[in-house]
């Protein structure tokens, strides 16, 4: 049987081809048509694939590909949740994932479809989490893995993706059309390049979306929160809900809220004032380094998608990004990156019009861990004392006495 | 029912104290009694602690104190095993946890055995992973945490515990001596001190040896790996497979081997010289500055059990460990911290005597994320090419020329 690419915008279908993931005729991102037929969840199974098996694009498991990926936690947010009066409040934790993030997720599908299909060199077009997560399944594989990253990419995102010793390309130019020069060199040369909107990668963040219904009991939230910078990720999440709906799971879609940061917001941008395409931006700067794409592939379907399902696509300030990583790892005790904790910012946004009802199950995505960037750190923010052993004591009830007087 | 520590040493009981975990008459470490009772693993459930119940020091789970611990995966090492004829070689991957690294295992349990006795205060004493751990469990449970660190703490280290908005304490003065004045003062000022080889810690790892058992088709390995410093991990593992064979549930333990720096190896020298007691060391100097107590308090204990078990406690030098963990980034796709990869460089010490079986299940516990200690990576040993974007097919051929000049 023949596999099928589709095209949401022409309503049209094509062979897969790994070497282009994009629709021949309007440029939109292409997704893995499945044929129509009843999907059952193995909830008695281990493995995130082996569960959700029948919603994935392989019907065969290798198991020597995987690194231990997916079956992220959903943490109840029990203190950020008493103060906003929406009891039920969750995080699904990505950063469980092996390289920290849920790159992870689409990683681990793609892969397994590349090495089925005998290809044996990979590669992706990344600044960061992708080319880490890329370069740790290339070697879990043993495939020759290509990673094309920006110049002014920093040491640490170097380091974190050089461990795994891929072949690391720093190329001068456009960003964009790297991307599509990726695809042409990659079809010459034999290289499978899972970029962002990747179609199997989207596949594997659908998995994120069909672990938080079983985690909830087979119940949709009432909303999901994730960040958006190509968007894939949030193109998988409505995926996960609309397949749940065909296959009569579910009878209701959760609300989807997409977050960007103020200084790389071309969806939200779009979705404010109307337009039904998304324009690409000059100049991304945010302190939320993992989600900015200036040019982002997928962003004229999530402004459908979204329409479409009565969601909204939000921009939140730097300054409010740093408040909720912050609030998150002092109240929750869960570290994030700056671009995850964009959906906590988000919320609170949301949460000024009052439009969030107590029974709410609302779910919050978050992408990555923050020891991926410690840089936005502030030493001076935290509160440390010295002393000497024989002073220790002074020292202690010091530093109750301070906590007696400040506010919780 | 009242609870018990008891100390294996001396071959006493004791009322439960959380402010001393020590055996007041020889000092060794106190270990949480249970009564003899039939225990049952359910394994129908979700948390490792629903799991494990019957083997926990509580009876009832406050979910509210949890951070999607445990469940971490077991990977098979197909590259690695292959180079070295032990086809079952696996890794427990511990890094998945909420702050990366193992202790949370420990803090976890801890932290439940806290808040049921009403202590508002806790505190830990730690250069590191137990600092970060204890901040982020103290910070979702809203409990006042006091972490005493060593003066040379390193930025990194500061800023990945201070981020959860604990109470640090930097203190100059001889470690071991702060661990024993934690107690004290702990006690007069109802702080809870949860240090290394906390009798509660030593529960949450048990858990780490019960997966695997689990992971196995309910059988032991043949061998299990551990890094090995205040030695709280090993006693853990130890202990799971103990309780699994008196529950009836295996016949036989696995056999243990703990790894510890060359330059911080008090234990594996008196395991070599057939010491009974374990020697403190004056000064520790490793790449692997997660395993570096010289003076740790479950050393005795460990070289009991481990030799009453047939096992071995090896000692590895730095450049080991940093191939060794090269080599399981680059073949496995698991980046880890140098403290871990200890292990696997301890597996090729031993494999060169020839002891293992093409038969023999080997695991080795990966304790944390290599994303805790970027600094010992090397830029200059990873391979980057520059280009610009019209020259980009050229530069991707003139490497893949390169790859296959060499051999994988």
């Amino acid at each position: 049987m023949k596999e099928l690419f589709e095209c949401l915008a022409c309503d049209k279908k094509f062979p897969v081809d790994v070497f282009n993931t994009f629709c021949p005729d309007c440029k939109e991102p292409l997704l893995y048509h499945y044929p129509e037929k009843k999907r059952t969840i193995h909830k008695d199974q281990t493995h995130a694939f082996e569960v959700f098996l029948d919603f994935l694009p392989f019907e065969e498991i290798d198991h020597s590909l995987l690194l231990g990926e997916g079956n992220s936690p959903l943490v109840k947010l029990k203190r950020i949740s008493k103060g906003c009066h929406v009891p039920f409040m969750y995080v699904k934790d990505e950063s469980s994932n092996p390289t920290g993030s849920f790159k992870d997720r689409g990683t681990a599908v793609a892969i397994q479809k590349v090495i089925s299909l005998k290809i044996d060199k990979i590669g992706t077009v990344s600044t960061g989490n992708m080319a880490t997560s890329t370069a740790a399944y290339g070697a879990k594989a043993n495939r020759r893995t290509f990673v094309l990253i920006k110049e002014d990419i920093s040491t640490e995102k170097l380091l974190s993706c050089g461990v795994y010793g891929p072949v690391m390309i720093k190329v001068a130019g456009d960003y964009g059309e790297l991307t599509y020069k990726s695809f042409d060199l990659g079809r010459k040369h034999g290289i499978c390049f899972m970029n962002a909107v990747d179609p199997f990668r989207i596949e594997g963040y659908k998995v994120i979306g069909l672990e938080i219904f079983l985690q909830l009991g087979k119940q949709p939230p009432d909303y999901i929160f994730a960040p958006v910078s190509s968007g894939g990720h949030l193109i998988g999440l409505v995926r996960a809900y609309l397949e749940l709906k065909q296959q009569g799971l579910i009878e209701r879609l959760p609300i989807f809220i997409g977050v960007q940061a103020e200084g790389c917001s071309p969806i939200a941008r779009a979705f404010r004032t109307g337009e039904s395409r998304v324009e690409r931006i000059t100049k991304a700067n945010t302190v939320a380094q993992a989600i900015t794409n200036p040019d982002p592939p997928g962003g004229n379907m999530i402004l459908n998608m979204i329409r479409q399902n009565n969601g909204r696509i939000l921009a939140v300030s730097d300054a409010d990004i740093l408040a909720a990583q912050k609030m998150l790892a002092e109240k929750e005790g869960i570290f994030c990156l700056p671009a995850s904790a964009t959906i906590l910012a988000g919320f609170f946004q949301m949460a000024k019009t009052d439009i969030f009802k107590a029974t709410d199950k609302v779910v919050l995505v978050v992408t990555g861990t923050g020891m991926k960037n410690m840089k936005v750190l502030n030493p001076s923010q935290m509160s440390f004392f010295h002393s000497s052993l024989s002073n220790l004591e002074d020292t202690l009830l010091s530093t109750i006495d301070l906590l007696r007087m400040s506010v919780d």
